[in-house]
């Protein structure tokens, strides 16, 4: 099985990315510093006045909802959500400022709606982000019964000084992966076909070698970066080591790492410098998925990526440990090359 | 026939609402200038420092999609959605900054999202504002093929000292109406019912009445009245007469002039004042619907109302005809009450 087969194509999603890109650039107005494809768009309010630009993102849950759905488990979802696009403008260098939420569903059932949005609040509160509005959409004959889409934007902002971009990663410098939390919100269509249309499982099904039920190892929440993050590049001697940050979201490390890779520069990431948690071994034989799939499709255990210096990486490895991320490792370098993401073993 | 028989309880999203303002109250932030419930969410991104507040808002573009869908026709939805935000932020003197768009759908047609795209980045263009990012979501089995939701987000700035709220109208102010151009975004799931369920039409039927197609009735752009209200907001001596504006989306006159009415006023509304557009009597015949219900669902041919002193109703009305709104005309007045709306004839 493969992400294709699941229902998803990458590729013509790319495409389809690739011509809306030319269509939002044609209303790009001063104040837009960064071009669609970077994980945040910048804005700079107000063009060489304040040294605060804005940096925003919209993203959903995805199929991950079904899961929730199968469940009947509604108070994490808002907290992938948020998290997700926490470290979607954190990679840029971002604190949030605000977030709002949209909630589409066939028929409104009010405790499920306010479950969701308990978790969303939660998810802001923890990132010291307001909740400052959002849309409840009842949609008669859009949605099945019991089911609804769930949508986020965030707003953020970054020192004009303080962007991060990648644009500084050269040749020998090294990559850390700091650990996900499952999947993540990314892959579900593939994971779903897997678990519950090949091996047959249900959701309250309890899996040995992950010591949990298959609703608690799909539903495990988006782990937000910021906490771990932010007093790293709150200080000034770290956070110049920071070259670049790459949220794995869908596409896995071989997508989403050449976002922040300058031209010139390719990814060597090695296979086993870090443990792939058993979730995603389990998903590989469950449905015999070919290698380039898995690490295309999920984040195997790596949820954020940080580029720095290769002499900086141990400084940086003991900052993040301070902060609380005690599984930060040097999983990969940078070489020359054509911004791709190169696999050894 | 009336819109909760249609699949919509306004009541029960009324209730989740209050709920939810509740836990979005939890995650205020410094920054966070205003509750939940008005048009857009105030934002304060440096408190007591720079003079401008960031004006954020989310909305769909509800079942109105299903005409397109039955039309297949996907260039203008994107303009009901932009046009729809931006008056959202409007209200309350903003001008937009950027705009980020959430579309998901089943299976991905490059040429219908490539198309929806189209009309947001036309809406875009045409109100000054960037594109600045989103997120296109495939989610195999969520969507019925052909199908897609679609939400935008919106974030526009004011003076800090322009904000508009309503809180100046008093007896004796007088309600300024603007045309709208049909339903615009809101009372699809009743229109719907009526048009396809009750009187079996099809998306392709000629309504000799309206002179158009079903199709062309309604889906006719929901307008944005940035165009007509930015040059009297931009020079001093019209800003200063508008007390508050009111963007009519869904729940109607009825439900949406309240929610700028200071404690102690109500609004007066002569319903003999405008002449209601040709589209809503043909709803209300065709459904039998009662008056109430037609109020409380559709915008009844105003699109945006303004409140001024009566003294400055000339004078706007005069200002609004010169940037492009000849239709405007008072509507109603202000008087003692408790945030309502009384109609009289």
């Amino acid at each position: 099985m493969d992400y294709k087969s699941s229902g998803v194509d990458i590729e013509a999603g790319n495409e389809v990315v690739r011509r809306i890109k030319g269509l939002a650039r044609s209303t790009f107005t001063r104040g837009v510093l960064s071009e669609i494809g970077s994980f945040g768009g910048l804005f700079d309010p107000d063009p060489g006045g304040a040294s605060q630009v804005l940096v925003a993102s919209a993203d959903g849950v995805g199929t991950k909802l079904k899961v929730a759905f199968l469940a009947d488990r509604h108070d994490t979802v808002g907290e992938d959500l948020v998290n997700h696009c926490v470290n979607d403008i954190l990679v840029q260098g971002a604190r949030p400022l605000f977030f709002l939420d949209y909630l589409a569903t066939g028929r409104l059932r009010a405790d499920v709606a306010v479950s969701i949005v308990d978790g969303i609040a939660r998810a802001c509160r923890s990132n010291g982000c307001a909740l400052l509005g959002g849309e409840t959409a009842e949609m008669p004959g859009f949605y099945a019964d019991g089911e609804y889409d769930l949508a986020g934007f965030i707003v953020g902002a970054v020192g004009r000084d303080a962007i991060i971009d990648g644009r500084g990663i050269a040749p020998g410098d090294v990559f850390l992966g700091l650990p996900s939390a499952g999947l993540h919100t990314n892959g579900y269509s593939l994971a779903r076909a897997i678990v519950f249309d090949k091996l047959g499982l249900s959701v309250d099904t309890r899996v040995p070698e992950l010591g949990c039920s298959v609703a608690d190892a799909l539903l495990a929440t988006h782990r937000s970066y910021l906490p771990v993050l932010r007093p790293v590049l709150d200080e000034a001697g770290t956070r110049s080591m920071v070259k670049g940050l790459a949220h794995i979201t869908g596409g896995g490390i071989t997508d989403n790492l050449p976002r922040i890779l300058p031209a010139g520069v390719t990814a060597r990431i090695l296979r086993s410098a870090w443990t792939i948690p058993p979730l995603f071994g389990f998903l590989q034989r469950g449905g015999d998925v070919p290698d380039e799939d898995m690490l295309r499709t999920f984040n195997m255990g790596v949820g954020m990526i940080v580029a720095c210096g290769a002499v900086d990486a141990d400084r940086l490895v003991t900052a993040l440990a301070a902060a609380g991320a005690p599984g930060a490792t040097i999983i990969g370098e940078a070489v020359a090359g054509s911004r791709e993401v190169q696999y050894v073993q």
